[in-house]
């Protein structure tokens, strides 16, 4: 523990100070969830991932012994977005984004990765390859008639050539779905792995499995936190039984060791739903679990 | 008691059914709340009133020994909105509300209300009267930019003249402010009587106050649950301290029986801040009220 | 303070022993709600009451400065009901409670107080007065066809004779009713005490009122603790906006010194629905302020 | 996801509308918990799995992709019960299930399944398969001395004939027992797997079991909330550790479609024990699954 | 509101940044609480109250149309504390607290007041005003035996001639009392205003008497949460019920305009029991209606 | 079931009664927490335990069909402590806990184990077995400066000689650590089991580790409920994901009959964190399977 007890920590994730020269990694919040199809509150969700990332601060992981609260790793606040307005905010997130080299975004709803991976788009050529947690495939055209919303990123992902499917990989999908979207998901060739598949196969199975589809690209891993069972996060808005124990993700996540990521997003935490802070905590250890997994602290 | 014990009701408010030719009062629900600028999740305001109201329903009020579960209310269910889309929404919530001659609706963010005075005003010449209970005064033109949410609704009324601000009175009001949006609010001519006003004066002579400044108009009443102090009514967005009891806004309520009313709506119960149902229940009750008053029971 | 912090404090209410010979006020549980109509719970009552009065042992009362942890008074934990029966419970309820000379109970439904009353017409000659707070009046002759429950039992006590009517006052009344309930219970005699009269005529008016009407007589105190607000008291079964706060029924309950209290008890606390104990505190708070009331600590 | 969003349904579970001619499968519930022998509450489980269920609407099971909210089933509300009696309750909800060719109760107490399997029997010769999925195995001869309550409706189906225990497992077993009832249980044939049994041989492997046990007879499911750990179903009476993932339970179910289901109950969500919906979402989404079974949609 | 939302807010106290030249109030949260004698966990207090205060950013004060958000206010974050240690912790708080002009501390348990009274000592001649607001006396020279903690800060303070009793008084004084305690407390020339004394007097005449016996002394604010009624404020340790609404408090505050104040505490919020943040935003708005009395920012 | 249903029970854990002369295991609480570095309010940890093991009394257990409310297992109520003083406290539990031949301890926070397992070397020979479950390795030599806390019973156990690091195991540990800690403990000899081992290798595998770590030596179990998950158990103040399922536990300590424990503890809940009794209930089956292992009740 550091000589600061958890609750008298003050700061960014983790106490996480601002950018500096030094920094490789930025953490960021997006505070916007008008993009939600059931419960909102997802504005919130950044704010309650860094209160919740005070127990994890000062001590090294405990496989990597890497210590996360290093000068490599800064936490810049929230980006600004536009009151009830997606278009413009989208817009608005993905200049923010652009500039930075390793972006890690506290959200906000599971819309909000669209712009990120438009930003990063920005930054490089061609499509990334894509690791996604989820309850839900989001490739939805659109949900109601709205064509922008958490149900839709990587609809517009795949149309707008931002994320390559064939390198790209959804896990613990259980959700309700329309049989069309799944159909024209797999058509392009993302591979899915439903929750029940994931309890079947085990942690370490599914990570080859991750590896083996991502294949050495470049990729961004988009955890929405409905992955995790509504036991292990009920502070979410559109909660689905049958979902992944929070040991299971934790370990998914330590066999990813060897992919290249650039990039990463927590999403839909929505902290009115969740019960003493368990889904933030979630949250928050997954995000220091990524962190753990990055070669920037030398 | 009804026969039906409350916790197996079921229907729409107080389980009242859908319209009939009898219909004189209608109740819908619109579950609308990216118009927020703090906490959301008053879409799910009209759900939880209905359910909180099953505790009134099958007895007649104490006083007026009115039943309001009659024929001549009916509660024809929700309103459809446009997911995520502000200016879209309000269309939609103008045209479904223009047809009914007296509609109450259970919201939904205070932005709300614009649209539903718009509707008013299509079926009416010139402008109403106000009746309007909130903490906040609601007349900001916009909030972080966005001109369109539940700080703006009677700047913009009164812009379009659909109320009329010398008629007009708001009670309960004592949150932080621009003093600029004050100023231009009082020149206007709306009389402001702050949560203090109230405290001191008591239930009769706020009622009077009332009565007085509406004059014989039409009016229309506008309650934000945020005008109760958050320790009756936590369930909201934007609580602040110091508000009114429920039993003042209930007595200053039966205070109002000579007032012509031509609709009301009950905004910004936001049930994921709720506790025990109170704010609910709160609503619920304070709707009743409301309903308890008119003369259409013969 | 006591010399055992409130979190290490065992026993029963106010870490009260069992009966001896120094008792003159036997305190006993009745864990039992089946009699409810609306949210159950209150069979969980007596336990919560118990714990929340830890916060009240071991020092005096402000004002009486008495003692009220004394060795007279005890309490002898629950009586002993039938699951799921309710003749058979109150006749077991009557026969245990007839041998207590002086009998504060922690309900339970208020049902329970039906056969409480029996047992006091087992001792003394002749109805006795009532002092009840409530929101409901509490003598609909039944409830959905159900004729023993908790909306019914001062029906049957002004039948069997049990209370004086006359002599008998119910205070903070303001539930939907039956209008024909209610000319009934008026017709008998009885004193009804809206809520909003309370409002308006203070405290100390209340009391003098209460003890004009008792008049002199033994009296019987019945407490329902949804006669507070659901702010004050949000963990009880059916719930009413415009009730009394605390210190309007603490200050009551003091002004009532000169009356000759022969029994009490304490309804419908139910648990699950309380907030960090605030209604299990304010009941058991209650039950100390009539304890400090009673002339039995020289 | 449908054109309306969860938050703006209304209507009974999916939305469902009542019955119609085309009705092969009728929704009900049962809002009665007085059987209960710990925390109540179950008698506003109905309304909690409707409101739940809002977010399965509209879209297909993933694995069958059968759309459930379907003509062929209806939701017809509410069954009547008698405040305060267990008998005249029993006798009332037999009446009122035995009209329906294929009921699925939403519960209630577990003691409603008594009623249950009554009216099956007046439709049908001889007794039915049992796989109930429960903490307890519920045949105790009585609780307290009480004989009708949530832990008795199988030891009276057995001693009435309605169930054949020879045909019937019991799946999630581990409550503390009396041995004599466990020994009666197993001596009459009935097969228990514990929840410890269902941990170590996985899903699968006890799907086989139960249709091995059932061997093609017709089969009632009665699913106690409970069977699920209180990680999954914090909201219900009588909660046990060590209990079933939703996972398990849910894959469990998948591997029952050669089974030929005759009706269900999902019993025992008490929604004040329950925490951000997700108890009631576990029982709705299981309920789902049951539907998703049933060959009705063609 | 400012061009940032609540929910996007970062930093301090109302979003204020750490000290400057221009600093003339310093904020700083002390997290400790290891002095409770009931409920812990008000070594949360600091971040619940300034994350509440993110409702009160933006906008000026509605009667003094200050702004507080203005760089005469600094928030420099948390005093550090030794963990387990009463004394050591004392002594450091003191020493960090003495080099600032104007403190305003977030609390912590209300034994802290006594390092900061002694911090206060070493930067003026000669004892201060009190202005304490509390249910408790917190005079009692000990408690179980322990001689620092919460209930003791003042008995230290008037031996150790911090504060001058004469020009000193506690309002809403209800708990359990030692009369020994009591009776010393008021030889000393304490005034005390019990809670039912505000009741009946009413808020401007409870201002009128702070200042006559505070009598133009230099002052200090101690405000214990618990002050507050617990509807209001639940959320702290030792709740008592009969206390102060929210509005009676900010009302009697917006009174003291005269007083000259030179440093505040608002102590004793205990996030864990806390409802949806009402007592964090109670605490928070009392503090801006302080900051809002200071003639700092001309 | 016993004849006094559950929400009836009075006395101590699942109803237990004073030592006897027939007692040969004790159980005692310890209401003290001053040691935590987190989420503090595992004082009210006896309190919660002994409410939720209501639901286990009166029944035998499944397995060994042991009745386990018996003579020979009492509950003598809580241990005093000193409020606000650590050292203090650790001499007069150690005091209190000597004369127990047998003693079973309800926390309390983690470091209260080191006075339990001194009071255990004033009874016996040399250094014991230690069974430590925890998601913490709890041999940090301070925590924040603190050499007495939560963090350290363990590293203060080994220097003192009072376990043998050699013949003992900790099972669960996942949280973030310092590797010199780590290290250290490693090379004492302790066993270490990841919790991420617990998941792969299966309960059976772990309680045969688990006994042949121990070799047959007398052993003490501790256990802190932060070993399971927060999923299983929120109610705690330093919790960590990923941890174990409830059945986990139950299963591995089913598994350690052959053990010789000679005393146990069950530390850390903190109820304001639990939900619906989730925790308690878990930390009460828990110490219900420890006790059903004793072979005392011949």
């Amino acid at each position: 523990m550091s000589a600061t007890p958890p609750f008298a920590l003050s700061g960014g994730f983790l106490g996480l100070g601002p950018a500096t020269e030094a920094t490789r990694v930025t953490i960021a919040g997006v505070p916007f969830d008008i993009g939600t199809t059931n419960r909102p509150g997802a504005r919130f969700g950044p704010r309650a991932i860094r209160a919740a990332s005070s127990m994890l601060a000062g001590e090294a992981h405990p496989i990597s012994r890497r210590e996360v609260l290093h000068p490599a790793v800064a936490d810049i606040g929230e980006f600004a977005v536009v009151l009830g307005d997606i278009p413009a905010s989208y817009d608005q997130i993905t200049a923010q984004a652009a500039p930075h080299a390793h972006l890690v975004v506290l959200g906000g709803d599971h819309g909000v990765t669209l712009p990120l991976l438009r930003a990063l788009a920005q930054r490089r050529e061609g499509p990334v390859a894509l690791v996604h947690f989820d309850a839900h495939i989001d490739t939805w055209p659109s949900s109601c008639g709205q064509p922008l919303g958490h149900g839709q990123p990587f609809f517009h992902a795949i149309n707008e050539g931002l994320i390559d499917p064939t390198r790209s990989i959804q896990i613990g999908i259980r959700s309700p779905v329309d049989p069309a979207v799944w159909d024209w998901t797999v058509d392009k060739g993302m591979t899915i792995l439903s929750a029940q598949a994931v309890h079947e196969a085990g942690p370490a199975a599914v990570a080859a499995r991750i590896a083996a589809v991502v294949a050495g690209a470049p990729a961004y891993l988009s955890f929405d936190i409905d992955c995790l069972d509504p036991a292990f996060a009920p502070g979410t808005g559109t909660p689905e039984i049958g979902g992944l124990a929070s040991w299971q993700a934790q370990t998914i996540l330590r066999g990813l060791g060897d992919i290249n990521f650039i990039g990463m997003d927590m999403m839909e935490v929505a902290p009115a739903y969740d019960v003493s802070e368990v889904t933030a905590l979630a949250a928050a250890t997954l995000v220091w679990e990524y962190l753990a997994l990055l070669p920037v602290y030398d």
